[in-house]
């Protein structure tokens, strides 16, 4: 296609990437070969640094770069709190938000019969031995606001009966909405005004 | 936001693709932390070959490895013809048409008195001193049809008189759209139907 085989690989791993596209890889290569000091540079080095140091939080699910990530490390947290999310993507979005001051559990999804995902494939075993393990007595659940993210969190609920208070983000969260989506007010809202379950 | 300086900077250096917003800047990264293997490795390896080989073809201006690109060093092209293009990725377009046989000249832009883009802005005056020294007899020009791509289009016609037989792309380009845009078989198309200025 440029008639280069780096410059041709390297827009076919881009084109790989979520959002882009063939299309949009090439003139993202392009641009960065032409911002190379600025862009293609500091962006080869830093991926190295990230591929080399990057690991999943074995305490909560984040990705961070180290065993404990700097949230589960951060004594500053109220460690009575766990928020459950869905996906890292969420708990950055909480974050974002900077409305919540506990910590979290990272289920990595939502139950899903069809795809045979059940509570072993997402890490609720986990979230009840940490519940009793860390001591916590609040468990906020910031869960999409989808179907299967309902059925989650009524299976959560069930699993935890009355061990915590158990609440969900409420007011704010539209219908069939994706919490990575949403702006940091509308987060701050819904967990403000968060329901009992 | 991902509580990580090195993720973090990878995600704010990814923003800046075009393209990629923060939010599919944040998705991307964290495919390629999940992907390692298969995804961040590879690209930080081709990004850094790229970074240290990659420049502008001293001849036509391409995106290639080395100081005269493959396209100019590729004997069994028409040495003739020349195609002018607006821009490094509407050759790789004109490239992927498969239907041009001859060599490139990359202007680099399009003539604008708005913003103070003259002749010797574009690599024009150098057009007109390769079609002395290589012995060009047939000019096409591929330039975007916008009214800006048309006004360079009729420079050009002007600066090189009857000095070379003159066509460009004609029939299928719609008006106002972008090379880069069009499909294969459009392109095809317009070039064998390209009509005589
Ligand atoms: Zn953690
Ligand atoms: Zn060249």
């Amino acid at each position: 296609m440029s008639n280069s085989n780096d410059i041709d690989r390297l827009i076919e791993i881009m084109a790989r990437l979520p959002g882009l596209g063939p299309r949009s890889a090439r003139r993202a290569v392009l641009t960065m070969i032409r911002k190379r000091a600025l862009l293609l540079g500091p962006l080869a080095e830093t991926m190295q640094t990230v591929a080399r140091t990057a690991r999943e939080c074995l305490t909560c699910g984040n990705i961070g770069t180290s065993e404990t990530c700097a949230i589960c490390r951060d004594e500053r947290r109220a460690t009575g709190e766990l928020c459950v999310v869905e996906d890292v993507s969420d708990l950055w979005a909480m974050e974002r938000a900077g409305v919540f001051k506990g910590r979290y559990h990272v289920i990595g999804g939502t139950l899903s019969a069809l795809d045979g995902i059940g509570p072993e494939e997402l890490s609720l075993p986990r979230l009840k031995d940490r519940i009793e393990a860390e001591g916590i007595t609040e468990v906020i659940l910031a869960l999409n606001a989808t179907v299967e993210g309902l059925t989650t969190a009524h299976y959560i609920a069930d699993m935890l009966e009355d061990s915590v208070r158990l609440s969900s983000l409420a007011q704010g969260v539209p219908i069939g909405g994706e919490l990575d989506y949403l702006d940091e007010g509308t987060i701050g809202a819904a967990l403000r005004a968060r329901k009992p379950l």
